[in-house]
């Protein structure tokens, strides 16, 4: 069954859980699927197709235990033991990211970031150890860290990700703007962040002039 | 024409800008449209047509010629004048974009970020002047800004957006994980980092275990 599990669908499981979180941090201890559904913009029948996924099968007449799901997800994504990460670039994102990711996530936690330049190294930034580049693939083994994210600039993207590859990682989130090449068997997902925000401005600014 | 640019086209002649001025840099003059779509992940054909959006419809034996290209995607993106952004939310993340979008694109600008905490405003963090959030609305309204970066926690995703459309603001980058409601005519695109990376964690757990 794990293997049919689609890429929506762990994107909704990891945005049920947050919702749930705050709202269990308000006191609430239950919710049905429409409620769910109308906070993350599907429907409430998608919800409950997700719920059989965590292997909830009965109907849910007073709503689903909130606890228990939160508790449910966080067996989904902690099945296989692997959550350990690596960030290569401590410059502005990438220090952006370290910040931003401190103990965010449940299911990933960085455990070290990579720089080439020495003085970004060798200290900790936001509570993560920084090391030179050289040392990025014997700590992946030594480590058996499975998740890394590229944030290097973009001349940089292709080597950072050959270097991932020779350590034995298999999933990369890469946040630099041209593609990257991996051998088959390895996630990669990419965020480019400027191509998001000119995407935005060009549409709010077509928008803005057929308002006038 | 321009009404039937898709969000992909956009998507991709934002990277090619950004491709084409690494290129310049190295002093290169001139690119062929199957180089273009090998950095790209695209096709060649693909490439064509998006020049053909930039008003190229002749043959290119010789190649494209870079600088008249990145002028070209200039004016595309700068057509309608309006490339004011205001971001609101200077946590972590908003600082980071922050530091991040400081010049990065020749055609969004943020003008100004907004905090309600009191600590977090009445001074500039990389170069952005930082308000209060009661002078989000009057602010957007006399810069006349059309783009918006939200960056706050999740509980106040949609508080904000109300008052960004209250201000008149036509398109919204949204990091907060929930959906935020806006009326039609406004675009919203959102980015989810703890989800992207999340999915990856997971993706990349699952390939670990399969080759155990």
């Amino acid at each position: 069954m794990i293997d049919a599990i689609s890429e929506k669908t762990v994107e909704r499981l990891s945005l049920y859980r947050r919702i749930l979180e705050g709202m269990a941090a308000e006191g609430k201890t239950s919710i049905f699927s429409h409620q769910l559904s109308a906070l993350t913009g599907g429907t409430a029948a998608q919800v409950r197709q997700d719920m059989r996924v965590l292997g909830y099968n009965g109907s849910s007449a007073n709503g689903y235990d909130i606890a228990q799901l939160i508790e449910s997800i966080g067996l989904f994504f902690r099945g296989k033991g692997c959550h350990k990460a690596v960030l290569v670039g401590i410059g502005n994102l990438g220090r952006a990211l370290l910040a931003y990711f401190a103990g965010r996530s449940p299911y990933m936690e960085i455990q070290a970031a990579f720089d080439t330049e020495p003085g970004k190294t060798g200290r900790v930034i936001h509570g993560c150890r920084c090391y030179p580049v050289d040392e990025l693939v014997p700590i992946i083994r030594r480590e058996t860290i499975c998740t890394a994210i590229i944030a290097v600039p973009d001349q940089a993207a292709q080597q950072t990700a050959d270097l991932l590859v020779e350590g034995g990682i298999s999933g990369i989130l890469n946040f630099a703007p041209t593609r990257i090449h991996v051998p088959a068997g390895i996630y990669v997902d990419n965020i480019d962040l400027t191509m998001s925000v000119e995407k935005v401005a060009y549409f709010a600014n077509k928008k803005f002039k057929e308002k006038e």
